[in-house]
């Protein structure tokens, strides 16, 4: 199975990656383009009897390795 | 319009980041997990007449600034 996590930031936490590509946008002229946030998405193969299993134990890496839950919010896809 | 672009690195491009994760997942036991890739996504807010244009003006910028396209692919979904 293939699993794809996706991690942001929480809203509440301010981004200076995003910030620093809005800036960029602004100096190239862009205006339209605002509430710019940066993420990432981990992507996997995983090895599980079920999607359940496959879900649960990414939900396990994702906490314990892959995201700040104090800071970031996540969501998994498997397909 | 919220837009967010998935951007990744192609397949023949090497991951250090994945495979740092991928040896940290194997230290802990877990071993059926493989082929990691980190990738990122960039979400935003923007303005535009519709879907088309928003798709095209968001083009521009992922082409210019957000992604290098020598060595990652990406991805545009508008909504």
């Amino acid at each position: 199975m293939r699993a794809i996590v996706y991690i942001r930031l929480k809203t509440e936490v301010l981004d200076p990656q995003g910030q620093a590509i809005e800036s960029a946008l602004k100096n190239l002229g862009e205006n339209n383009i605002n509430n710019i946030r940066q993420g990432k998405l981990i992507e996997m193969d995983i090895e599980a009897k079920n999607i359940e299993e496959a879900e649960e134990k990414i939900e396990k890496i994702t906490k314990s390795l892959l995201a700040n839950t104090v800071i970031e919010e996540y969501s998994i896809e498997i397909s």
